[in-house]
């Protein structure tokens, strides 16, 4: 088959025809209709630090998409061939302390498809049946390879209660904006995006953001207290991971507020604990994955609602053999979601 | 100045000349622009064994309204002469258990103006400072008397996690109608309204609940299981007081899911325990006025940015004179609510 | 092997040998070391309504043990021959809604190993490896067979807040008496134990609750405002099931309080929703089995502390072949948690 | 009257003779019975970079003590001449967002009596009737002037659920110390108190923490790991204000785990947001004072029920005219919680 192979530990990927992943006992595979490219697909794309510790070669990257399944181990029961799928893609250990209470999101034993194991840049993936999502055929299509990060906003959205509140979002990529979208489903009263791309300002307005601000040029601070009564905000969703973003969180959180954390940092960041966090009584939580299947359902029930309307974000569908040229457009920001035919675009 | 007043205890209410009320030091004296009806008032006029019990007349009823600021205590220090004002009717001791530990909506010792003391179906009512709430400007007029049953729906509503939930609401009187508006703003997915009269049920409609289901004619337990995968609902707002719409209740809720109480009952109500509840490991919750003042800050937010199109509620708009006619006009569920002008409609 | 047998649709059971349980590749044999006796069992023996209805003949009981690894199926890994164990006997089915937003406890498709499958009062146990609970060495031995009653309790008493307020559990049998202890454990001030048979008053005692109450001779609303200031008790653990300990539940309930609901009812019980539930804005809660495996993992934190005394409710330790006595003795209330020796008390 | 003063924007303070604070008609005047010792009054005392910018001679500090009512305001009801009482010395507004949505304890205004305003190390203490806690004849009046801390460590621990959890402490100063039984009390598991200082180390040894560390000599994130089957603790309750144990806190909680910041820092502290906080998927919160008045209640429950033995904590007991000395005891660790009579001690 077709797949995107980082062969090397090194920049860089290549087009390569692989070998159909062989699925055991309780294993699915899945004949991959569209995937989608994450940011973290461009860290191993451009062997970054963190994909320099992180990443084994030879990869197939890739953890967002849908598909249908092509075949199915001995024991699975609940899925059959041809059946529309996606997948959550950290495959939690299923015993440890986290998964058995709830909170397999956070498992100390996660293994990412896509990232520690062939993921699904290829026209096949294996997933063990326990992740497979049967998709919903009342939800949009088009949505159905972007589950994994629309799950990460919807997340960090619903970590909190977030009726009647005011929202900041720090960073608009594109887990950024589809936040905005949520946000907005849920209640959220005035919603501000904080973005120094034009590029990612320009889609925050089309997702509808009350304020799309930009701090290179703007008083971020001075606006948002100006518009909550000098309060700041009930809630800041942190997605950019840059030490500016975050240094932002902390200046326009009302007190009691809370800080949703995603964005991944790559240096460590100072805080002045008793004034940003003690004497304003805030809220500071670390988001990671999606919570195993609360968030799926929540998801579901919210596209099959209408509730979302995530269009703007899609910016780019290519072929998987033009994968190097949506690296390039990603970097400079043009793009923001791109889809990914592995046989072509349909 | 004139009032509707219920002179002694017998059906009905007169207008009549009486005096304007006199402040004490923390009150306000406010001038009233618009009050509206709200059940209880029938029962008052209609002196039900309910009223029989509570009410001591004479006593000017109301307790929902908005008006300006007419004169203000010498101790009083957040609202001034000609202020936009409406106010939160259940006057809280403040030094109970229950309103020292923020849950002073149910307070042991709470007088409700407009029920133990003189109301605002007058030109003036008295209220003490510390239950006037300040009109935003950017919060529609039409809705400014309405606050008190709109706050009923959102601590319903509110009262546990919604979004992304499917809802049913038994009985669309007034309350049960704001709370599709509310519940929609807040993203639940799916909502149901369960109504027996069809005055109502078309209102229901027009505030676009996506089922509406008369209980006389329709299978409304196999038409909420069919429409949630077999599941029932993850809310249930009771609102309607009803044995029948009661039963409704626990026969459509899921296992895990909430019922929310609001619906006043005359006559006990038996339920299988080990059924209804423990093997479905529901909960149950009696919801009483509004939290003090968070529901308020809620509803405030809710309006000012345009999450709630109420308009289909507001059937009448009458002068206060007509008092006698809007009791039937509700009576027969023609009307639902009812504005209220002392001086005339404007 | 030898076993307590249910052989046909009538009252008794019978000791019997029977084929040990033939074990799949995920099942673990466990060698029955002690089996512990539930009410449940009590009513499978007299072949009440609800055993009829529920229990198809012929059938081992028995929910509550502990013992050794036997065997194990060729696909399990987390356990092994010799191991101590006991196990959450309620199967859930893994993939309902329920299940998958961890909520197993309340599965739509539960079994109950005991109830629905052949349980633990034989020599042998089948029980599968996702149900296992391997044993802190650290947990006291005595205690090993009694965890998933423990765990009923644990669940009730954990299912709000507890610390610092004023608990009332209605019926002292075996899981209300652990009730007292947990309740104890986790912060609970004052303890009010509402039981109407003499022997289980004194194992009340025994357990210090602070308040031992005789529902029959004492006035027991009236003691507990005595002791509340007159408000009624934070929480009340409802575990009698009996219609007259459901009254006093909502009589001694706080305003804002909570009811944890466990004990089953056999018939419908009326309610005034307005005066129990609705004015005094309480919550009501159904609670059936133990959270998976939150519950476990509490449980087995505060045996491991020594936080726990449960000696006074193991009043009985008897030989299998004497399940008859200890049937008798149960009804008569004499005995209270009776532990059951495949091969003899040792 | 006799007080300590701080006459002057300059390191110490005097006992001087000053005039009775009038009251107002909303005043309580409280003749001071015990006043105890802070650590914030050894800042001031040494007028340090924060007591530079916060204080403002002349000023009495104090801020923790009890009394008996000498005289009350026209207005005051809820209190008479003689009562027993201690009082919260943070001055909420009562009008802002924060105080009209049960946060008063983070309100925007607050003032905070031996602070902001004159204090109780004096032979009397102006305070608000609002702020007055009347002093339950059950409570040991050994511990009526320590309230106020007893608070933060109360609102610490019950800042979220922490029954059959373990939790460490960082940092033995009072709070911490009363955070340990605290924490015991409503039924944490394993407590592990870490702290430097060897006099406070044996003070939390006395309060029968598990374990008690020092980390200049040993290996605190191991001895934490080997107790804690390798998961870490729970909860962290970071009461130090001290880079070293702030970084020891995101090194000992587990995934999942709370961090709770009461101690306050002088200088910013730097994290790894992704590894310390996104990737573990913490909850962080900023604690302040105390919840008005739920944490009051509960307090109150907490030592009416005899569950909290804080003698150790009360190593000091002087007359205020020995105030200096009092400061060098504090500042060598000597000294843990000091009482100060201000008529010598009886």
């Amino acid at each position: 088959m077709l797949a995107v192979l980082k062969p090397e530990p090194k920049p860089g990927a290549e087009i390569r025809n692989v070998a159909i992943p062989k699925i055991g006992p309780t294993d699915v595979l899945v004949k991959v209709k569209v995937a989608s490219v994450c940011g973290t697909d461009l860290h191993i794309y451009n062997w970054d630090p963190w994909a320099q510790r992180r990443i084994h070669p030879p990869l197939i990257p890739g953890h967002e998409f849908c598909g249908n399944v092509a075949a199915i181990g001995s024991e699975v029961t609940t899925v059959k061939e041809g059946d529309f799928v996606s997948a959550e893609m950290h495959v939690a250990c299923g015993t440890c302390f986290q998964c058995r209470t709830g909170e397999a999101h956070i498992c100390q034993f996660v293994k990412i498809i896509g990232v520690d194991t062939d993921g699904a840049f290829a026209e096949y993936v294996r997933i063990p049946e326990s992740n497979i999502w049967k998709l919903d055929p009342e939800i949009p299509q088009e949505y159905a390879s972007i589950l994994d990060p629309l799950g990460n906003a919807v997340h960090s959205v619903l970590a909190g209660e977030v009726a009647a509140k005011t929202v900041a979002i720090t960073g608009a990529g594109p887990i950024g904006l589809f936040a905005i979208a949520v946000a907005r489903a849920v209640g959220a009263t005035t919603i501000f995006a904080i973005e120094v791309n034009e590029h990612r300002r320009k889609i925050a307005r089309a997702m509808k953001a009350a304020y799309v601000l930009d701090p290179a040029s703007e008083d971020v601070r001075t606006i948002i207290m100006d518009s909550t009564a000098g309060l700041g905000v009930d809630i800041v969703l942190e997605m950019a991971g840059h030490p500016d973003a975050i240094r932002t969180a902390f200046n326009i959180v009302r007190r009691g507020g809370r800080i949703s954390l995603l964005g991944l940092t790559s240096k460590p960041i100072a805080l002045n604990f008793s004034e940003d966090i003690i004497f304003k009584g805030i809220t500071i939580q670390g988001i990671n994955g999606r919570r195993m299947y609360q968030t799926w359902y929540q998801m579901q029930a919210l596209l099959k609602a209408g509730k979302l309307d995530l269009h703007p974000v899609i910016t780019d569908r290519i072929s998987m053999k033009d994968f190097g040229k949506g690296m390039e457009r990603l970097t400079t920001g043009e793009a923001s979601k791109i889809l990914l035919y592995p046989n072509g675009v349909k």
